[in-house]
């Protein structure tokens, strides 16, 4: 078959299964396209977790005419049962004859027998056309089905001097409203925001996303709230708390034992993680917030949070915003600290370091692969 | 006349007076361009400081052919004897008819009296064409001839977290090679280089230029070598006193008494600036520079020399390089301290800036304009 095509059709799936961002979590994101002599006859894109597949929409639009015809799908088609039918025997049904494919699943219920499904059925199969670039989408559930555990993505913005806020907590604002924009998306993008009690006493932030659904395509969605408060010092009326969608997680210690208080909480619909002792491994939470099927963890700082987890070296990715202003005080609360390098071979090395300009800002996107 | 064709003459006139980069301080740059119907016969530029201006080369360039021609040139024509004679006189000799011009020269020595001497001869004379583009690349001379106090850049090299070295002061290397090759550019292109007497004793320095002169197409040129050094804590052995270039200056405190020090390094051909006290004003040092003719100085720090830098408000210019590295310790070095700035909104903003992606790093131009 022509390469180009292959390649061209892939890519039009790719950016179809990017429709579904923010809306799919913990699942993936899929796109498929159905193309006979050479004219797409159905596109669809995995739209919302628990719905129909990409393939499903893809193949419907496509109708009677898919006899014969090509599927272009970013991921392997499932094989199981689970909230929907499996796909790959939706494909033998319609009478496809070719199926090409981005991504091999490493969902264990699916991994290569959705493939089996299709080749037992005759159908010709190919896989790896833009293999990267399919994957890169995914990023996020590779992560979370291969480990269970989220996937870890810091947010945080600064003035050229590392700076946080001002030495009496001062932050609003550092970085334009562009990049302010970019920060609700990324809320949108990943299933949770993640602070620290500090944050929530000084800025009582509400931690929901304002998106502008239509300048970025998507729908908006809520992030799960987590909140690590060791003491339990959340004031009741705190606005993480006052949403009334079960989607605030406060992560505290055994060791209290104020079952009033923490009743009060629950009353609002709050979730508890609870862990032992009162300083925490970032790690520890992320293993918990697996459990809750959640896939993605955007944190937000400050900055012990932020130091925590680059001392336990668990970051995935990152999008650090820089603003042109100085603040030039020392006692200026520094975006991380607490380390003590000698030599600059020692000091932190961001990976696979990426720019992007945002009008007067900058921001630089790292990612450890 | 056509405006196209004029901006398309003229924009190649800029690109041939920055050619003259390094090499002509404190004269400005000048590009110009003979062009008779429709075809540039002459071009050139301002080479060297006391050599021939780029009129002259584009006419010799042109020779007889120039009678009746149009000449484009950056900056108004010099109508006084300095080092060569004047180039509107040499214009009207030439038998040119029409002259387009992009700036007024400043210096009261020309300004208008070069136009002035075009148009008593009847020549043609347009002034203004791609004017901010022509004054863009002489900021320099703009500034030092109406103040006759050099335009001042600060070059900054820092981490994510704003450091400049670690606790223990090691700073190599925090900015990668192709932002280092860049400052080599800014050392020559800038007359002089300033530093604190810290950084010498730190790092002992040469503060030359290791310019790549084929990648740049421009000669390199050491700078005037400044270190600001109230106590005379400069070694003798210290490189930038060892080049015997006479470019080496010292500016100390009228304090010092230590004739024979003084001497053994006028010996070695030093230059001093004494200035009262022990804490200077930079506003004071570059006074005295201006009067050595040294146009522009680049600011390349310590951190104490930066920090009064911006509380002097005397900056104009400046690129800070950024590398993707943290050293996340209160206790490093920060390029600029000792501020105590309580809102977001009292801050130093950096005016008009603009980004430039090196690599893995990335660097903020700043301009007060």
């Amino acid at each position: 078959m022509n390469k180009n095509l292959d390649e061209k059709y892939m890519a039009r799936a790719i950016e179809l299964a990017k429709k579904g961002i923010g809306a799919v979590n913990p699942n993936p994101l899929v796109g498929a396209v159905v193309v006979k002599d050479n004219r797409i006859i159905g596109e669809g894109w995995h739209k919302k977790f628990g719905g129909p597949h990409a393939e499903v929409w893809a193949l419907n639009k496509a109708g009677e005419n898919a006899k014969g015809a090509t599927i272009y799908v970013t991921l392997e088609p499932c094989s199981h049962q689970g909230k929907t039918p499996p796909c790959a025997k939706r494909i033998v049904e319609s009478g496809i004859k070719r199926c090409v494919i981005a991504n091999f699943d490493s969902n264990p219920l699916v991994s290569g027998k959705g493939i089996e499904i299709l080749k037992n059925a005759g159908i010709e199969v190919e896989v790896g056309v833009l293999e990267k670039e399919a994957k890169d989408i995914n990023k996020v559930f590779f992560k979370y089905i291969e480990n269970k555990v989220p996937y870890l993505f810091l947010k945080c913005g600064i003035t050229l001097d590392g700076k946080i806020a001002t030495r009496s907590g001062k932050s609003k604002w550092i970085t334009n409203e562009i990049t302010r924009e970019k920060v609700q998306f990324l809320r949108t993008k990943f299933m949770a925001i993640m602070v620290g009690i500090n944050t929530v006493l000084k800025d009582n932030p509400s931690l929901d996303s304002r998106l502008d659904e239509k300048k970025f395509g998507i729908e908006k969605r809520n992030p799960f709230r987590v909140v690590i408060d060791p003491n339990l010092e959340s004031p009741i009326g705190a606005k993480f708390l006052n949403f009334n969608d079960g989607k605030a997680i406060i992560v505290t210690s055994t060791d209290n034992k104020n079952f009033e208080k923490i009743k009060e909480y629950k009353d609002l619909g709050t979730r508890f993680i609870f862990l032992e002792g009162k300083i925490f491994k970032i790690g520890d939470i992320l293993k918990e917030l697996g459990k809750l099927e959640i896939d993605s963890v955007l944190l937000e700082g400050g900055s012990g949070l932020i130091s925590t987890a680059f001392k336990e070296n668990i970051i995935d990715a990152g999008e650090i915003f820089i603003a042109p202003k100085i603040i030039g005080d020392n006692s200026a609360i520094s975006f991380i600290n607490g380390f003590n390098f000698d030599s600059m071979e020692d000091v932190f090395k961001l990976s696979n370091p990426k720019f992007n300009i945002y009008g007067d800002n900058v921001s630089l996107e790292f990612e450890n692969l």
